[in-house]
């Protein structure tokens, strides 16, 4: 079923979001940290709750690693505030953007991560909320996340070996991976969120670029297909940063992503 | 020992470039066929042994999927040529950016590499020329390598085990890749070439925003002992695709490059 992140219709406040994802038939909603903001958590379980919309996730704790302790001390408060903020909206997940610092090895930052999560796991298991790691696109290994493939992120599983602990798994970031495939298949315990976008060639952007899915690279129906014969039943969430499509009509943005889900994913 | 790119000073005929290098007692050079093209192999060797320069790679051949029979019969007749221009010139190896095409399935395209590099080895293998394959940073996976890691490179070359086939490892590439250290090491008899520069962060730009190496967040040094300790012995060869750099003084440039060399990689 049918997901979407509040950062794909950026413009929009959850307010609006909530109304225009319900009004569309749209079932299912993912919220961004930015969005809920304005509300707090409870206002937002009401917003969602108003519109008949199930919460898919709270996007995004994480950011584990930094210079010095009190950095990675806030690391981790800021995301056990995550946490607290996922169970009250009634969100099943935190996504976790793990972090990296431009000049730390990589080897130092996936300690930090790993110990970070360790760290709030505890809260996250008593909440009943998941730590969903989200490998993110090699692209962004210098400042955005040191965890850059699936086989990393289900390593951090296995070790971690949680129930509250799993992976996110964004077609844009792993598409690329020779070992897709097979990862799929063995992260299938681990995976509990999908997302969905595609990659256009060339990428005007490393970051707001994506684009809806079809008009790109990426074997989106496969993936999905994919990542369901794994053992993964959840949403469908689509995750598109784009100033292009930022910049136009929202409404039509939607119905956009409804068609092309129905197109080319299911 | 020091080599560079003729692509790392963009600007510069083969002729300057050849000139420029031995007067900044540089030893290697690796070609272009950009920059060899006005001159053809034979006036090239001649240009680099009138400065005493060593030819450390013939840049670039590869390409080898295309929508249909006919584009990727051409791509063979070129690595062909490529083969035959690098023995004029004395170069030891071709660099292989192996390819892509949007929208053609990074499976069908891996296929088309593997026989590509199959079917001119031979020619490659008589000449004494050696294919290195270059994974390239999966930010290309989508129009210019379906080959992205160390790892998927070594098995290609396991599979087709021939001495005229290597892999050639640029830093820029490889260096987010969490198996990094292990396949290095599985590498060892296999890599032929060992290419510098540095990832700065934020990337401006995905081709053309290189740096010098120390200028970016990659362990530079440490790579280049890990490579070395895998066996390596060849040249340390610097290549930087930059913007902000080739709208500068070259000649500056160079010795820039020459004080990071000494001061961040050996």
């Amino acid at each position: 079923m049918l997901s979407i992140h509040t950062m794909t219709t950026k413009p929009w406040s959850l307010e609006q979001a909530c109304a225009k994802y319900a009004k569309a038939g749209i079932q299912g909603i993912t919220v961004w940290r930015q969005h809920l903001a304005p509300y707090g958590a409870a206002k937002g379980r009401e917003l969602l709750k108003a519109n008949g919309l199930t919460c898919t996730a709270l996007c995004r704790g994480g950011f584990f690693p930094a210079i010095d302790q009190t950095g990675r001390d806030k690391a981790i408060e800021d995301n056990r505030v995550a946490i607290r903020d996922a169970h009250d909206l009634g969100a099943p997940m935190v996504v976790l953007v793990c972090g990296a610092i431009p000049g730390l090895p990589l080897s130092e930052a996936r300690k930090m991560v790993e110990d970070g999560i360790r760290a709030v796991e505890p809260e996250a298991r008593a909440a009943g909320v998941k730590l969903a790691i989200e490998p993110l696109h090699p692209m962004y290994a210098a400042d955005r996340s040191c965890i850059t493939t699936l086989g990393e992120s289900r390593r951090l599983c296995e070790r971690i070996n949680s129930p509250a602990v799993g992976i996110a798994l964004d077609v844009f970031h792993v598409w690329w991976d020779p070992e897709l495939e097979s990862e799929i298949a063995k992260c299938g315990k681990w995976t509990c969120g999908f997302h969905l976008c595609d990659w256009r060639a060339p990428l005007r952007d490393m970051l707001n670029d994506r684009s809806v899915m079809g008009d790109g690279c990426i074997p989106v129906r496969r993936l999905r297909e994919l990542v369901r014969q794994a053992g993964f039943q959840g949403w469908d969430e689509v995750e598109i940063f784009s100033d292009e499509l930022w910049a136009g009509d929202q409404d039509v943005l939607v119905t956009r992503i409804q068609k092309a889900y129905a197109q080319h994913c299911v």
